[in-house]
């Protein structure tokens, strides 16, 4: 499925990610100081969970590629719900851009994507939660259009 | 698959929603003082979106009965995904319980209860969003561990 993503002065390929994509998406989770120290599972962990996201079409995992290299991920997941009179929300989870791409615009073209996939899919309200201490991520979303009209709790199992 | 779930005084029965009960779970969806004016599609959206939520084994959508009245409903989901060391997260969401049954120990049994299926099921972190408005949800999400680490932002598409 990979597609062009227009960057304003390149352009890259946006694509479901793919098992062989793995130890990448890895190392771009974990390139955050947030991130860092949350990463370091085994590669059959990520493996299993790689594949329960792929057995799902209500998930997509995406790639954006500069040649070999992936530079952004993020993960789409369809979710329908009776509430607010029955809208099926778009959630986001695990969005990273590659350290060497700040400032290119490629945040903004995956969210632009992200969305235009979403309403393709049926999905009328977007959402995602991001970690309070993230003030430059709470600036670009708000840019975006996004309202930070939630709390987001969290509660380890 | 209809268990009992025991309150302090009383016991009620939790159980997966039918497309029967989606009258009463649109009411007690519709019974907030937010979600008030949210709801209002015709039944058959509420059907369509039933039907997809109850195709997929990823999501349970949890109706708590009194006899034969629907006092509590929430929805969970189980996401798959790369982050925190490939954690699976369980989502909340669209939870209410029924005007006449608070301070019964209800919302605080659902939670206990959609925490022990989230392990059963491998999920290893809980997260909902609430809105910024409704602070007696915010000092009973914090009475019961969870934790306002994120910002909660939205987007309609």
């Amino acid at each position: 499925m990979a597609e062009p993503l227009h960057l304003r002065d390149r352009t890259l390929q946006i694509d479901r990610a793919t098992r062989a994509d793995l130890p990448q998406l890895v190392a771009l989770l974990a390139d955050d100081e947030i991130g860092r120290d949350r990463e370091g599972a085994q590669l059959a962990a990520y493996e299993r969970a790689f594949e329960r996201i792929d057995a799902d079409p209500a998930h997509l995992l995406v790639a954006v590629r500069d040649d070999d290299s992936v530079v952004g991920t993020m993960q789409l997941t369809l979710l329908p719900g009776l509430s607010r009179s029955a809208t099926t929300r778009l959630q986001i989870e695990g969005v990273r851009v590659a350290a060497s791409q700040r400032g290119s615009g490629l945040g903004a073209a995956m969210f632009a994507w992200a969305a235009d996939w979403g309403r393709a899919h049926g999905a009328g309200l977007a959402q995602l939660t991001t970690d309070k201490r993230r003030g430059d991520a709470h600036r670009f979303y708000e840019r975006l259009g996004w309202s930070a009209t939630h709390e987001g709790y969290k509660r380890g199992l």
